[in-house]
């Protein structure tokens, strides 16, 4: 019987067919046969076994070892002898020894369960993480070029959710695509640091190798194109909980994203939406709806990623050696981080690729208020002759009454000699435009962009 | 193609199979069918849709209606509509019309997507909480029978990880079932405010149904045998949430009885083992070990589960009438919560059913430290003479002295005269005797029982 | 010197004056202090100490204990001893002896580090418990005065941050102050539980009092007004741990009224806004600005709770009698919730009970979107005459034509003689009207406000 | 009056003097004079205010600006505007007024309040990160001195809290010292990235300062001696969340450390010891305890790092230019990440350089379980002639029977003939003998140490 116990409804949402094939129970069997394969094959590197005798484990590489028996026999045997790898390893030698009982004595040698374990797990961690960078490199391309299009494209800026002076739509996708930018090098950072070999036997002094341990760590390690650890990582999970916090991190910014856009799409907002398509944010009960679908997803993977982040954390006091629990909290926790910021980044690049933008919205929405969002302009101009704490004290008044009679601010301003004695009717028209008060924002997108590009190279 | 996905070979150790039936794709599946066919009852019943157009929904009940085909079309569909509610009506009401157009009409009508998801959630809570409640009664059973034969049984009381005066087994087994009590308690209430019916529409009103709102909800509720809330309450999360706090609280003590036994089970400690059997605990390396298995599964649930309900939390806020990401966030934490605290439940209550006692290696271990661990009683027995710091003082001396010398304290006591003055030789062997240092215990076990009793009437 | 070490000037902020002089230093010690000296008149009660050894302690309570001196030779003493119970015992003793060396000879006795330290902190918690109740009836309160004047109060309802049908802004607060109904049992629930005494003597068993223990243990609870527990729970966490949770999912609940208050608060919104007041709500750059100071606040103490709360279930799994490290991490961390949490409660008090509400911005809202949220109530219409899915349907289209020209999908339906054959452009007039679509909304409030009324008695 | 709102006993134990003073309100708030005064140079550099117009501002940095009628007024106005910034400046630029009307009126110009906020949190993280790197150095080098006087003091390996093989102390403390090394390269990567200046005015376009942004912006970060960031973050929390999360992985391995500790400081195992002293982990009840502290403390650490880790990344998803909640709930919680984190470092240092070790202990607990521990050295042996099952299970049987019979493991081997046919008595007697089932213990310290000396340098 297929056990589809964990099933789901809901795995292309919150995840991607890829990353759930890399953290598929055949994809971990298949990787920690990879150890094994490695494993006789550098004992034999190194004349610690018979010629020959890695040679079965070898051929079952291209085999699918996973049958529905096995499946059934690892899932119950796991929860007696609290690992995979005890009953993995039965299995293992069973096989081979058909083959032969030779090979079949040397199965496993030298290691033990959490070396096959860890390793396979970097293993799949490795294939994840270049998919999860090349998801970003997508996501910041499409962030770049979104820049590039929209650079002058002026929309309200806002802060604690009231408009602010005027932005542009490039300034903001200029700023996703430099935080895409350190996530690359976070992630590469980490990458160094985690993708690593365990081996080290019982205790970690690969005791039952005698003197030979480190020359088959060595082979074990090419074998598996992998690096070495200076010494066995156990009980030492900062790597591992590392890989969690760069995702957290980076889902963090997805968040972000998908929370701008949400509160762009809003109804009485609507200045840039989500790709429609097909079947794509209808409601079942409000057909007109444009619900932000990805930007649900990713908010709730960006909700979600902070709890499995903690408890990749809370797992690493492990106990002396090797310990108990803490690392078996690891096992369903730092895939599930993988496949949600998989999923989030997915449905991310999805979203900035197709994102309608509607530049008449954006105007529409600054006119609404009446110039007030430009005020600090005519405060800043203001600011040479009567000093900032002044300034701020005629706009505010000024603001105050053209919010009050629902009056342009412009006509305010004009009309208050405190004002025009220092500033025109026509100055204050020309400050009061948006165009003219977006500062540095070419500059800085220009600079971002500058290193934006130097990265891809 | 089955959807094999999030497929896990750790099922078994992090769940149990009711768990994994109740929060299955199909059990889902089925309990949002059981909310439109009540649902389609409810609305025949207060005349608002022509007799006989429930009958077609009532009759999908009994069919499996989760075929390979609409569980990838449903999974492909939620990523797109934002959730499953909207490809799932789509799939009922064409399935509807193969037996009657008049009837399909009808489908879901009043209803909201979050209404037919929350309600099916709530009947597959529903359930599990029973289940979950069953293991605890269990649970607290197998505690209670362990209190009572091993009332007297004398081992090292253990605070900070050190040696302390005596307890008995049974006292420590009492403060298990004790902290059952009270979970079962919480759960209870919890659940009078989180079983409840969803049924609000689009926003909450029932506008849809008119003037017939109430009366439409009231029926369904009947029909599903579920209270109803007093409003909806799509964008309240907080009956939701406490179910995960209430299942995060009894992890946290199914961890604490696991922690006991693991270090019990230490090597050097050796007192009580998990029950040992075919494979149990077995390791890869070490033959001779008896590895703590069912601790190391419980540990890591209490590991994990404070993340997941830190997630149902974070959740909460939720926007306006129906919210965007906390929402979503919750689809898959909460099930995982009742996953791993079944799991965990079903291994404590393995664990304490067969958990072997070594009584000698209780007493073995208090009287390794030479009596130390009673040298409160002598300290207290000098109170009355001396004061509580210059007690403190002469035997915190002693204790030194015997410490050093590896002598008992009780040779070293006898031979100071400061103390002899007040306590003879026989008095000391008296109050260095553990099985008369035990004050209360009986009676915090009597007290403890009675209530436990009581509960279970 | 006075520690001013953690001092910070956000206080006000996060917490409250109460909570802050509950929570303090002083409070805290003269908790200890009521725990010994209630203890000592227990003793005395119980024949176990000469009369009049309980004076000295009496007489404490009234002095300022908490000298300078003191705190400091505490802070540095509880670095060393681990906690903060054996140097306050020392200096209590020291203190004691001045006036009576009979008494300081029964200073603690009986007694651990835990028991004063859990009790003083149980006193601490029984006011504070007391101080949110309070809170929340205020809350609920206005939340309900808030309801019965805004009933009618029509506005948009929102669903995935997108304009659905109507709701009326009396619903809305409806829906608050039932969640703080249900708060208020919950907390009531858990104070039934956790405000209990800690004695237990140094393993649980009050060795030292030898067969007295519980008369003592009856004695002290009487005198500190406190239930005794059926047995110490030292290493049983989970009542106070239901206290951080309890206070998460409040806090939760908090939030939520202070997102939907941010949201209703937008430039573009302008539905609601928080009280207004001197030095409120300013920004130092945008004059014109009405920041949600309070929301933003209440905001973010819904963002720290839950990783708080998860602190505290992770501190669960405590070792045998008494635990090591998961204890102590409890200790700064309740204080914390409870100042969030109360913080959060005075800032949503002030903000609801000052709510500024401009309905004419609620009308200009609904009218914005051309009547496409009501077009529900046509589809509702159309559905016994063409089936459900065939309604909404031709509404989509409807209300996408609308969409693209700009029109009212009034005008849009009563063109189309798919829809007239069915509904008259009188009937679609009345359809379209929000006043003729809220449904059950006047129900669910009176429902809702009679559960809270009687609530209140 | 002062603010003792927040005061605590606990802060010796839980943070240490020196990260008290950084994260007072007092450097605060001088962090903050030290933005405005460098801005007001930068300014005035840049020729946009008038030459001397710094000098105010520079002059308030040598005084004690944090009065305490300031502190109330801040922590008072605080709550009204939402932040700390706008009452700082109102009081700065009426201090400056008091020497030059002309200086005043440049305060803070082109600045927005998170501006000043996130800059003196950087330039207060700057120090804070110096002081927990050079508390990583001392570590280190106490782990490498530690590992070097205990390269060969053979302890038994511990894997499921059971023994396995031997290991020796120094391999141990190597694992500590490679792991420490990890974290200096996290920070001092995370350090490039987090600590910049935040420049950026009201939306982060630095609008007010027209066209003069970005001179303005060097001459700024040149007078802080920090870098300029791209574009500015306000709204992008990456940096800052990973601080959070370095620190977080470092609290995770001191825990690992700690935990390590207090294990084998147990009663039963007393192979290594916290250092003694005056007033040390004694306990008031049981006085000849020698509790783990220190380990205590690092443990709650250690549990509650997660949570606070948690809540950065929660809060990475800010709305639009500056965001609502999530920067709000940041300000307390990543300093409270430094305390704890430093705080335990200190205990950590102390602790490991303190440490006692029992050479003695570790050999009799080694002996207590009959030579069982090396079976896996016979088995090894074994394998080659009967394949590792069969040796396997060979050892495994002899085990069992070395348990039941409580006979040295040595004595079962040499009567079986399976076993003797292929190993000696005396190769049996090499075989069990710890000294030679080190493996490869040495090179593993060696290869550990050779790069912790490298980074040293």
């Amino acid at each position: 019987m297929v056990n589809m116990s964990t099933d789901s409804l809901l795995t292309d949402m919150t995840s991607t067919p890829v990353m759930e094939r890399i953290f598929s129970a055949t994809e971990q069997v298949q990787c920690m046969l990879r150890f094994e394969a490695a494993l006789s094959s550098a004992l034999e590197d190194c004349g610690l076994t018979p010629a020959g005798s890695s040679a079965p484990l070898q051929a079952l590489l291209s085999v699918d070892f996973l049958t529905p028996e096995r499946r059934d026999y690892l899932t119950a045997s796991a929860r007696d002898s609290g690992n995979l790898a005890i009953p993995f390893i039965k299995l293992l030698t069973d096989e081979v020894r058909r083959s032969s009982e030779l090979a079949a004595r040397y199965v496993h040698m030298g290691a033990t369960s959490q070396d096959v374990l860890d390793t396979a797990l970097v293993l799949q961690l490795k294939e994840a993480v270049e998919n999860i960078q090349r998801g970003i490199e997508q996501l910041k391309s499409a962030c770049v070029s979104f820049t590039i299009e929209y650079a002058a494209t002026i929309m309200p800026g806002r802060t604690w959710l009231q408009q602010g002076p005027p932005v542009t739509l490039g300034l903001k996708a200029a700023g996703w695509a430099a935080a895409l930018s350190r996530h690359q090098t976070r992630i590469a950072q980490m990458s160094s640091r985690a993708l690593l070999l365990q081996f080290g036997g019982a205790v970690g002094t690969l005791a039952s190798l005698g003197t030979d341990g480190l020359r088959v760590s060595a082979a074990l390690a090419r074998h598996l194109d992998l690096s070495e650890a200076l010494l066995p990582w156990h009980a030492h999970r900062d790597n591992i909980a590392e890989a969690a916090t760069a995702l957290g991190l980076l889902t963090g910014t997805l968040g972000k994203i998908a929370r701008d856009i949400s509160l762009l799409m809003q109804t009485e907002v609507a200045e840039v939406f989500e790709p429609s398509g097909e079947g794509r944010g209808g409601s079942s009960t409000m057909p007109h709806k444009r619900n932000p679908v990805a930007a649900a997803s990713i908010l709730a993977a960006a909700i979600r990623a902070p709890g499995l982040v903690a408890t990749m954390l809370t797992a690493m006091p492990q106990e002396h050696e090797r310990g108990l629990g803490g690392w078996q909290a690891e096992w369903e926790t730092l895939p599930a981080i993988f496949r949600l910021t998989a999923g989030a980044l997915a449905l991310c690049n999805e979203t900035v690729t197709g994102l309608e933008v509607h530049p008449e919205a954006m105007r529409a929405n600054i006119a609404a208020t009446h110039g007030l969002t430009l005020a600090e302009a005519v405060g800043s101009a203001l600011t040479p002759d009567v000093g900032k704490q002044r300034a701020h004290q005629l706009v505010e008044e000024a603001s105050r009454e053209a919010l009050q009679k629902c009056v342009p601010l412009q006509d305010i301003l004009a009309a208050n000699s405190s004002i025009t004695q220092y500033l025109s009717a026509e100055k204050i028209a020309v400050l009061l435009d948006p165009r003219n008060y977006l500062g540095s924002t070419t500059k800085f997108i220009e600079r971002s962009l500058g290193q934006a590009t130097e990265r891809e190279d």
